[in-house]
Formats: C-alpha cells, sequence, structure tokens
C-alpha cells in the first residue's frame, strides 16, 4: 500500500532562530501584530508499507535518522492512506 | 487577543526539488520505501487580533505578500485561538 506521509520539524524551543526573528521583524516594519515567529520544515513524500502500523513506524525511525536533528529539533510525523 | 497561526509553505509541483529529490535517495539507500519527497516549510506564530475572522485575514495576507513566493510555492494557513 502507498501512505502519504507528513513530517513537521521544528527547532527545540532553547534553540535560537534568527531568521525567524528577521521574519518577525520584517512583518511588524509592515504593520502586523505578530511575535514569536519562528521557521521549521515540513517534509512530504509517499511511503510504501504493508499497512498504517509498519508506515508509522518506518516515518518515525526516517524523522529521527534523517530528517531531523533531534539534538535541536522536535518532530511531529502524520500517515495517510492514499 | 493572542492567535497561534501555522503557514504551510510548499513547492508548486511543476517546481523541481533537488533537496527532496536527494533526501528521497538517500533514505531509499537506507532501505526505506519513500519517494516523491518535497521539503516545504512551516512557519508558526504568535498574531494579536480582535477576532478569528481578523487573525485570517491578517494571516493570508503575510503568506501572500511575505512568507510564501506566490510564483512558486502554494501556502496553507491554520489559525488557533491561544
Amino acid at each position: 500500500m502507498t501512505f502519504n506521509v507528513v513530517v513537521d520539524v521544528a527547532w527545540k524551543e532553547e534553540i535560537l532562530d534568527p531568521a525567524g526573528q528577521s521574519t518577525a521583524k520584517v512583518l511588524q516594519q509592515m504593520g502586523y501584530a505578530a511575535d514569536n515567529l519562528r521557521i521549521g520544515k515540513q517534509i512530504r513524500f509517499q511511503l510504501q508499507a504493508p499497512d498504517v502500523a509498519q508506515a508509522e513506524t518506518a516515518a518515525r525511525e526516517m524523522a529521527q535518522r534523517l530528517l531531523a536533528n533531534p539534538v535541536m529539533e522536535t518532530y511531529a510525523v502524520r500517515v495517510v492512506a492514499e
């Protein structure tokens, strides 16, 4: 079966995000009341697996081993059957 | 009121994503059956607005004007009351 996987990767709270800070500053200069802006990644892919449980296990492994840096980043994994 | 805003930014389908292709290749070499991998951004921030409708309007404007490049990227905006 083919599954659609979405992995959201975000900086941990204690990690500075200078690009996010700059973006917030520009939004404020444009007149928007935005603050605490953080820029993360959203990785989408298709995954072949026998069932949703095995797809979720594999997707979590992929996030932990390659897609995120667990020292500095947190991640959330969603798996949806195609 | 303070709202939490999440903006997902993804490359349009017709735009190549070499970083995504490289990542898929590495995952395949690691033994995972992943394909069609695309790396987008997920931008999170807090926004002051009188109500959720005005927060959504402002967030969409921000995505269109600064957070995404509408020529090459699509975006999805979610607003949640804090």
